[in-house]
């Protein structure tokens, strides 16, 4: 039984990658529809979302079937229900992803973002791809290395979110409404999306030290 | 063992009533300190959040509990699954609540939104405050019948956000950037609170009628 265990904890763990490296796919695309106001990648990003939403309900009823037939106690018991959030979080970063994909593809043909903003973009979208690429192989191999740098990543993406406040509320800001709002909302989406891969960090770090939460008993 | 388990279960309920009444106090506040530019009541709402996100911890620490000693398994196991998925979506509407908390404490003494976009605020952070304590009153009685109504109420606030955005992008808007930032936003923080209320409506759904994903088994 225990090695059955073993074999399905693995299949999840298989999945995870494979749901993250799902999400590093469409972040990469989206930020690049997102710069480059390519409404057909846009597209694509939009429609493969579809496959990260089915993978994610599909690990979830993995995981409740392990539940049931293994009724794992302790830390057993923990990685699965942290597989199940881990699977929530990754499917939330795939719709950040898509709601990029969106802005590029409502504007088009026009650019999202004026010329000022340009470049902030995208370092952000690449920070995001970086540190989606970096969760996958955290969850590939749990070398908790790859956490702390997730979070170092994070902070410049935080870094990035707020200069963007700052230049929109700046005196040598030109964008009209419309640019304002779609630097507001795409500005928030990449931070999200970061923000999502630091709690899927912190729950491997929690996995790996034992140390879940302070109500832990 | 059955009696106990039935009495953790209702535990487990009772605890995701107190949480979801707090939330809906604090949204209930939020929208309140935001409309009026209320900055205590601000603090008060950014304080309390802390409690909201320690019952959600906690209660998760209790179904992780009850899935450890209990071992349920069919529609036992999902009941609690879908608690801890609950729980998680009532922590992310107390940190809207707090989101919009913040934009009226960031402005202050200034108001948050210029006046021509007063009233409808008004009405997208009534339409909140009336979903949450209808999520209230579902979790206590189960009544679907109330699920349906939170389906329309969120139609009705999907319908104001688009609104705010006509507004903003239509010829008549007078807002500066910072108006146009604060209330793309604060859109944006009301519009997600009644989704994660739809998201947990439907969780409830399931439980009722047995329909669960298309992947069940």
């Amino acid at each position: 039984m225990r090695e059955v265990f073993q074999q399905e904890l693995r299949e999840v763990q298989d999945r995870l990658v494979e749901i993250s490296a799902l999400v590093a796919d469409a972040i990469e695309s989206a930020t690049k529809a997102f710069n480059e106001s390519d409404v057909a990648l846009a597209e694509t990003v939009i429609e493969a979302d579809a496959k990260i939403d089915a993978a994610s309900v599909a690990l979830d009823e993995l995981a409740i079937q392990i539940l049931a037939r293994q009724q794992p106690v302790a830390r057993d018991l923990r990685i699965v229900v942290i597989a199940l959030r881990v699977s929530a979080s990754l499917e939330r970063m795939g719709d950040m992803a898509t709601h990029i994909a969106q802005l590029a593809r409502y504007r088009f043909p026009d650019k999202v973002v004026p010329k000022s903003l340009r470049s902030t973009f995208a370092e952000m979208g690449r920070f995001d791809v970086e540190i989606a690429r970096m969760l996958t192989e955290l969850l590939r191999s749990e070398d908790l290395a790859i956490a702390e740098k997730i979070r170092d990543t994070d902070d410049e993406i935080d870094a990035l979110h707020l200069s963007v406040f700052d230049k929109m509320l700046g005196e040598t800001w030109k964008g009209g409404s419309e640019e304002t709002v779609d630097a507001t909302l795409a500005s928030r989406y990449h931070e999200r999306f970061a923000d999502h891969a630091v709690s899927i960090a912190k729950k491997v770090s929690y996995l790996a030290t034992g140390d879940w939460t302070p109500q832990d008993s």
